[in-house]
């Protein structure tokens, strides 16, 4: 039985004194394993091509919260995939959530504009009991970042594919209906082949005047040339820390847009200790027969 | 008895339409009043320089939170003066330094300037946990942003003149001790003669290397001189409500700064239906003897 770690090397070090600590029985390899037949768990953020050399692999960790960077249908279908869910990742998408939608409501990409030419205009604000913000996808990372936005006063709705019941949340299923009453759409949602392309023309037609996106999601969930489209015809403004392609392109659009501000893929990141604690915990749980915290559904696909 | 409105014509329908609601007897007079004698409540911005032509002047109520801009020097003694306590103002402030801090705390000045240049480049996110958030002055807007900022997970200080006991809050009244530990500095003073120019060279000297800060005060707290060399000496950043001058100039540094943000002076506004509400409580209060919510100490200043 042995760990096999494949990811950056920096926090390879923070996991394996970890594991030294907690597990100290479980051989924990960087990059490469002496015996594959030996290997267990991965610990690793793409998925190699070929699984095949580890034939006893149990479980695939994933060192960042998402998912979709592997190709789920090429996996062998022994091997379950968990997603990472280190407090720290929850708690940086709530400080990136208010943050953004805060700066929209308050109009900072207005005011960024003026400070480039030298201009000091006032703007009326509006409450945020005008201000309807709606979430895209329901999870944990959707209901936290919710959860962090009510003390602000905003009217809060969530769409979600199957119904839910959050206390003082409109939960739509009806995605026309949830888009048509949404003033501040906060994209949380997972990548799948679903949400794919699902920020595009149809979507932003949908949107009320004057409204604004904030992306947090997956950068493939956005079709580019829908959102230039829609900040021509009537979207205020997009706080985008997902793009597609990522990185972005120097010469790309985006970056000169004065009604958007871009930051690049930073809403979350995964503090190594907080990581491998999570990952830590998981083989305990594989080991004793227990429900594993942050396996996913690979049929559903998150 | 008689009410003098002397401010913003749209605002003073607004208020005239509630004094006819709520205090119909009350003659509400907007910008002169046929009986200068009968007047005893002026609601006003900025205080006539000759206040003897209303002899029987009881209470000016201020249209704005700061009281800064009257002379109080200058007004009779007898002369009450309220400041606006509508609860938007400190909702307003609340979404204001939640959202400046978290961008300074995320470094969006420095995403900013990046996208300017079309430079996609992720810095390490660091831990609220390991920030300490400072607030100088700790009266109403004071407490209530910090309650604000509660819910992320900052270490937070407050500086006061006077020992306040605050759940949660470590409370200094050495203001050299509580800059040596503050990363981000949130300044909501009022303006009083000892708080005029306290965002100075030696200030910024005494705050840690990286230090931020958000001004949210009142624009001559701020040296601007100053500002400009601490940013060259180790402050990070700089989020600015109010500057000095204001409007700032077209051709001002500051405006051109890579790691300064400036809004024109729109943290809190006052809404009319909630302001004149506040006026009427504090005239119904007046008329009863009872304490005037918002009526200052103008030994004090504030």
């Amino acid at each position: 039985m042995a760990v096999l770690y494949l990811s950056e090397a920096k926090r390879g070090a923070v996991f394996q004194a970890a594991f030294a600590q907690e597990l100290p029985d479980l051989p924990f390899h960087i990059a490469t394993a002496p015996d594959p037949a030996a290997v267990e768990y991965m610990v690793t953020w793409t998925a190699p091509t070929d699984l095949s050399q580890w034939p006893n692999l149990r479980l695939i960790f994933s060192v960042g919260a998402g998912i979709d960077q592997f190709d789920l249908a090429a996996l062998p279908p022994h091997v379950g995939v968990v997603r990472m869910q280190e407090p720290g990742i929850m708690r940086q998408m709530q400080e990136m959530a208010v943050m953004s939608t805060l700066a929209l409501h308050r109009d900072l990409p207005v005011y960024l504009d003026q400070g480039r030419k030298g201009v000091w205009r006032a703007r009326q604000n509006r409450s945020t009991a005008d201000c309807r913000v709606g979430v895209m996808g329901l999870g944990r990372l959707g209901q936290a970042v919710l959860q962090a936005l009510r003390p602000f006063g905003f009217r809060l709705a969530g769409w979600s594919r199957s119904p839910k019941d959050l206390a003082g949340i409109d939960v739509f299923t009806d995605l026309d209906r949830f888009l048509a009453q949404t003033d501040i759409l906060i994209c949380l949602l997972p990548l799948t082949r679903q949400t794919r392309d699902i920020l595009n023309d149809d979507l932003f037609d949908l949107l009320p005047r004057d409204a604004r996106l904030v992306h947090l999601g997956r950068g493939a969930q956005l079709n580019m040339q829908a959102l230039q489209r829609a900040l021509d015809r009537g979207l205020a403004s997009a706080f985008l820390d997902v793009t597609d392609p990522e990185p972005l392109p120097p010469d790309h659009w985006a970056w000169a847009h004065p009604r958007v501000i871009i930051t690049p893929h930073v809403a979350s990141q995964t503090d190594a200790g907080m990581g491998a604690t999570h990952v830590i915990a998981g083989i305990r749980a594989d080991r004793a027969g227990a429900e594993i915290p942050g396996l996913i559904d690979r049929a559903r696909g998150y």
